[in-house]
């Protein structure tokens, strides 16, 4: 029998932990009092057993891991979720901060269909970390939007992404808005030989982002984006089944549930698919720790339950000056997001994201061979 | 103009909560230093704007209400909840508490397609709080859940839904459960005349929810459930649109830690189409206060922007001598869910939820006319 393995920490002194454990074991799949389990094939098959529970770092905390039989998952994204941290996301004192997945479970989710090496064949970085940036602000008619992508062509930018507000706005279409960027990405491959990956944003109910999807296909786009936690993580799995290019995820309202960062974008958001994790990193807006920020990456590149790996893109407000010491900080397996602040200058983008992107290399250079 | 305008808590203290509530107004919308906001359609259009500031009532923390412009949206489901808690979620120091949506957005987006009144009328339950149980533990084959939903019915329960980890698994596929539920509650009606509301279990990819909606529809079934937070709230938003029955909203893995309780449970899932709104209350497992409590009930059923009131449906271990009380708090527009406890004699459910009905109908005829 196959089980997923799920870590917590709970807001409970040791002593406490163990029926603590059990009641979650309890609540994330039979949600019944343990004598109601009169089956024996439930207490099997279903019910989650808690395998070890230990004191946390912290005073008064613990973890404990929960080993749930593969088969309550019924192989289902969605459920997956549920017996994972379905209603115990509601109680105030557990958090999710970690998991081990079966090969079943792994298999059925996919994971990346593409993944890090995809991307560096995308794009012809071929042994440095990678660059990227938005088109944006939301607002902005689709030639305007076409006009930044090209700045940020001509300055040799790897990665252009829509802004994740992108979606179908009277003043942007969602089709006008790929097709001007994709002409951009065309033209300043025409001028310079270098061409941009251009991915679009996919974003509605699941009607409006399969179409979107396939439009984007259709007219060339050879890589998208989506933020699973706002469409939602079974979509955007089903966006990684179905899509021929690899995919993007964005971190937009993943702070929504009491997940560690470097459980949810370190290894679900890989596991439900994404070839690329944007997250907030340290050094920007967000307060990200350090080790942090080195877990999920980490978790995105290691050997891990068969899964193809997934590429790191540290974002949130990279300030340029930083971009050669985060270089260094994750290596070259990496893509550095830098948004905003490349617009800084009334001249237009193009010089400062030239030096965002020389800066990138020359520190990939520098890097231990 | 029209704007949706988001209230959020801060922990910072006054003095700095203007600026702070500025950069999530940025963050939400445009996503760039206030300088690179160089066009005025965007600043008018797109860019959030702080209405209000004003210390909460703990010490060091602060309260700011945010306009955005309805156009940001795109009226789209997905991007709606970015720009209310998209990235900003993922800051330590904001809780999203409190929205105002304008009338073109709770046009968008439908709210309850037919809400607490066509619940009654399914029912039969004309003028009291209503009963609610699952058919659970996860783990038991199609017949076995079809003997407790016979076991439910004879007792009168108004509403059995599925439990929400029943998804697709090999031990209990959809289809023969729901066939085999539908069935009981022929059977149950023939006998005494009272048709349980028996709701089956939409879970899965889009792909897999929107068949599993049709077949359920096929089958005859007059509700069907979801849990917005594991699908998706565009995948739940779709599903309301689409399904000719009412829609049962389970609040897994809805984490309400940075959403406020009120905001989610009382407001968003209305306004995304739930017809009827489970969420975990006080008296249960979970500790929600009852001001909470009640904020969420009122929020549903209160007037609001045009949309048609929804159920509230308090569960989350609900325990059976307390539904007297229980009546009383929250009134008759209610409908109490009791899962597991009914299930605690080895003789079966069936007495439990004579008495749980009995409860609930001595209860309702107590309260004030």
């Amino acid at each position: 029998m196959e089980f997923l393995r799920v870590t917590y920490e709970l807001a409970v002194p040791l002593p406490e932990a163990e029926s603590r454990a059990e009641g979650i074991a309890r609540e994330q799949t039979v949600e019944v009092p343990r004598v109601v389990v009169r089956d024996a094939f439930i207490a099997e098959h279903v019910l989650g057993r808690v395998e070890q529970v230990a004191a946390a770092g912290e005073e008064g905390r613990s973890r404990a891991t929960i080993a749930y039989p593969a088969d309550a998952t019924g192989l289902d994204p969605a459920q997956t979720l549920g017996v994972l941290f379905g209603n115990s996301s509601l109680a105030a004192d557990v958090r999710c901060v970690d998991i081990e997945v079966p090969e079943s479970l792994a298999r059925a989710l996919g994971g990346p269909r593409h993944g890090l090496e995809a991307l560096r064949a995308a794009t012809g970085a071929a042994d440095r970390a990678l660059t990227c940036t938005a088109v944006k602000p939301l607002g902005h008619r689709p030639e305007a939007l076409a006009d930044l992508l090209r700045a940020f062509g001509r300055a040799g930018i790897d990665v252009v992404k829509d802004d994740q507000g992108l979606a179908n706005q009277a003043f942007c279409p969602f089709e006008a808005r790929v097709r001007a960027c994709l002409g951009a990405v065309e033209e300043v491959a025409d001028a310079t030989g270098h061409r941009v990956l251009y991915a679009p944003n996919l974003i509605g109910t699941p009607g409006r982002v399969f179409d979107e999807l396939r439009l984007a296909e259709d007219l060339g786009a050879r890589a998208v984006m989506a933020s699973p936690m706002l469409i939602g993580l079974p979509t955007f799995s089903e966006i990684c089944a179905r899509s021929s290019v690899p995919v993007l995820a964005h971190p937009s309202h993943g702070g929504a549930v009491a997940y560690a960062p470097e459980l949810l974008f370190g290894k679900l958001l890989r596991l439900y698919g994404a070839d690329a994790v944007i997250f907030v990193g340290y050094g920007g807006r967000f307060e990200t720790p350090r080790p942090a920020c080195a877990s999920i990456a980490d978790g995105l590149r290691a050997p891990w339950a068969g899964l193809r790996p997934s590429l790191p893109v540290p974002g949130g407000g990279i300030e340029l000056e930083n971009a050669a010491e985060i270089v260094s900080f994750y290596g070259r397996d990496t893509m550095l997001l830098v948004g905003g602040s490349l617009q800084l200058d009334d001249a237009g983008p193009e010089a400062r994201s030239r030096a965002f992107v020389q800066a990138v290399h020359d520190a990939s250079a520098a890097l231990p061979a």
